[in-house]
């Protein structure tokens, strides 16, 4: 796959060290310690007394015990459950019990973290060019506190495979009227040319279609089955981290009634080089907010037909790492997102090679490629 | 093991390209498509709706998902389930849904196959050397449909074991005395002399025992307990595929009883480098034909007889991924015929070298060796 | 970790070849053979009908089937399950079915045994180097027969991680406090400084707390809660195989009390580079021997508390396999006995490098590293 193209490798483009990547949702993070991987690196979260998520490299400098097995301490330490030493949210030692002196090399990677629209975000390479500025808006998405939308945070899937084909997934939105046959559309999508935009490194492909809904598709999207329906699909990837999905609707038999948006962001972060973790969340405009038996039923329907995405990703994966370079890849006009988004991936990966050194304090696991 | 033998490599001898080799039972090929590994290579196969099987190679050329997770359309075409794109079975590509240009190298590999015997077969190398009448000819076995032989497809066992090793299992017919005790002879195979016949590229070992049948060997070639027989028991090896094994039984204290003939065809196909598929039938000039209850029962019977065969075959492939070419491997007399189907392995892997290149359209996996 | 020691690899240190170790515990030797791998060998163990334990190579010389899936015939001989050779207890085979004379190579490995202290010992190496005096002698520790002590052989646990890392568990003693809070000490331990002593290459670490048993800590070592006891604890290697924990209890609020002691010897026995063996027992001079449900509980008490260490290694081992020698390793002053245990495992290291050459006779097995 994409021969020529610098740093995508196949099946096992890493991710670019330099950026913010969406690492849990806002409510996964509490005083319990959570282990998580992100791009190969073990890392633990946590909350302090004090409401502030901290993300630490998984591993106590003492004895390389996990820290993620121990506890939460004096509100915002955490404790090595092996022999007691505790670490503070720079990662410093602050504790070593059998002794008064700490050593200064006992200290832990602290990735700078950041907490917005609902999730928990963390750059995973060189802290100081660490700027939160750079995550980026979703007000534009729906998930602002005032912006009149329902927010979802809906589901973490996991997928073994690269995080690369999920973004292309996304990005290809002609597999809907087959993948999901009957559930995001009456099957239109793959007939109708796409447009493409970019905007530096932003890629946007969008579609008008008009068609009716119904069936699964009417109870994804929570309208009435037997709607005609004006619908404008975008997605549009802001790399290396999201990949955002907006439905707009108009009802051209009912000029009065307001058009219907839905923003879905997902957030695609590489778990090693052959797995990611899709954070998949979604805003409505239209509707009523949907709660209890209700929302698990949606968020059940919507997990099923992901998971044949899961699927396909998995499948295409087993045969980058049995075929590596040699797998076929074949693009077709429907792929040009897809095709723009490897070159702009590959120049955020270059514009970091050679790689984020190893520092002393740091401790980047690298999955041997 | 076999130092100096070039091409047989110890606990993952390839095999041969330019062969038939089964792939499924007849009765394993419909519609729905089916995935099996062959040959390190992974192929989808379906039936058509003019029943003719079909043998592709299990991956969409555009971006790689396995066709197998697809579906046969329009009676002679599979499509692959993530874009919808279709294959006829020649491997091209007749549709892709969002365009009507269809690319030139928008191709799978179509292995050619023949259905023959009650088994599906494919050649797994040059499509250009394919030659039917190089599949064994089943007559001389029992296999046809008018030779007065009751056919039985009995079982697919997967073994995690090199094709080498079961190959040679089935020449060094010394161990059903041990391996076997009591459900193949009386304990006396082992102790007789063989007798070793090279005819080209095939081996033949035959005994001659008088003996007495009982108990679980009775059942297992349903003569009566306590019967005296004049045995001949044959194994002969078809490289690379195919082994039949065949007993002769006569009755010495009663002459006028017609003599009684079973052939048991085993289809040793490589799955990947340490692993291959058993495919076991048998046919019989003698007794009833069974059917139902007691046809399964006799199957159970003989799983669990060829089970302990699967037990060994694993066992020595243990310790040949442990040891490579530093595992013990001493031979002994009865050891012969094995010995020698080494040696036309061999001859049939050098004709073959330099491997058979990968050519554009053509997509071969080679597990790593 | 370790740099610049030569032989102790991150996470992956080998065990010395020429040392005994234990392999079994006496009552797991029977007539049926049983199969372990120890120091990436794999051996069958059977007890003849003289009562003599065998060690030999678990691989019949002919086709590599591992002989533990035979059984023992004749008293003292194995029989290979596939094709009925027979080997005495020196390796030799001395049956071959299907012929009279015997191939002079058709030999495995029989490795020196011995059965002492309710344990076997096999030494691992060079086979005119095994001097059974070399075996610690555990009438220091109560495991004679006639010493006045309750002996437990308490169980086998399995660990994946380095044996290195289970003997520096084992020295590394401030962890009690932390890891098994409340089980093993009042949480003393860690804060009170260590005594460290070298003697040849035996390190003993020990610790002198007056304290009070209450709660888990008072089931464990079977004394009455609510107890204050002046406490000697002492942790000492016998490297490569050997940990001896030993605990004296006296008791200041009764001068008459005789003084209790309990010695635990502990087995670290190498099975591939990243797993070990860890073999527990105990003696005891006070209290009454426990016998059925009261010993079973113990037993799980202590399996519990242990399984914590399992943890804790299994943790150590995933972050050594993945970051290799740039896993994090800042040692402490309470680590001093630890670190000199790997000077000593070093040089043993380095005394028979070059590595025991494999002869003809030995199936040595070794797990790349």
């Amino acid at each position: 796959m994409v021969a020529g193209l610098a740093g995508i490798a196949p099946g096992r483009t890493k991710g670019p060290r330099n950026a913010w990547y969406v690492v849990a949702f806002s409510d996964e993070i509490a005083e319990k310690p959570l282990a998580r991987t992100i791009l190969g690196d073990r890392v633990v979260m946590y909350r302090t007394s004090s409401g502030k998520p901290v993300v630490l490299a998984d591993r106590c400098p003492h004895r390389a015990m996990a820290l993620s097995q121990g506890k939460v301490v004096h509100g915002d330490r955490i404790q090595c459950p092996y022999h007691g030493m505790e670490y503070d949210p720079t990662g410093a030692c602050v504790l070593v019990p059998s002794q008064v002196q700490i050593p200064r090399q006992m200290r832990t990677h602290s990735y700078p973290s950041a907490e917005r629209w609902r999730w928990v975000w963390a750059w995973m390479g060189d802290a100081a060019a660490a700027d939160e500025s750079l995550i980026p808006d979703h007000r534009l998405f729906g998930l602002a506190d005032d912006d009149g939308f329902h927010k979802v945070a809906r589901f973490l899937m996991h997928i073994n495979g690269n995080y690369q084909f999920l973004h292309e997934n996304l990005l290809d939105v002609s597999h809907i009227s087959f993948l999901h046959e009957g559930f995001l559309d009456s099957g239109l999508i793959a007939k109708t040319p796409p447009k493409t935009e970019v905007q530096g490194d932003r890629i946007i492909i969008s579609r008008r279609v008009t068609e009716v809904v119904s069936g699964g598709y009417a109870r994804v999207f929570g309208l009435e089955p037997g709607t005609r329906v004006e619908r404008e699909l975008r997605s549009e990837v802001w790399s290396p981290n999201l990949n955002v999905v907006t439905n707009y609707f108009s009802f051209p038999d009912d000029p009065a009634r307001p058009a219907a948006c839905r923003h879905s962001p997902f957030a695609v972060t590489p778990e090693t080089d052959t797995s990611c973790h899709y954070f998949v969340a979604s805003a409505s405009n239209y509707g009523e907010a949907q709660q209890g038996d209700a929302l698990a039923q949606t968020n059940k329907l919507i997990w099923d037909v992901f998971l044949t995405d899961k699927e396909a990703i998995e499948s295409v994966q087993r045969s980058y790492l049995e075929l590596g370079e040699r797998t076929p890849d074949v693009s077709v006009k429907a792929d040009e997102a897809a095709v723009r988004f490897r070159r702009v991936l590959e120049q955020q990966l270059l514009r970091e090679a050679p790689a984020v050194p190893d520092s002393a304090g740091r401790l980047q696991v690298t999955v041997a490629g």
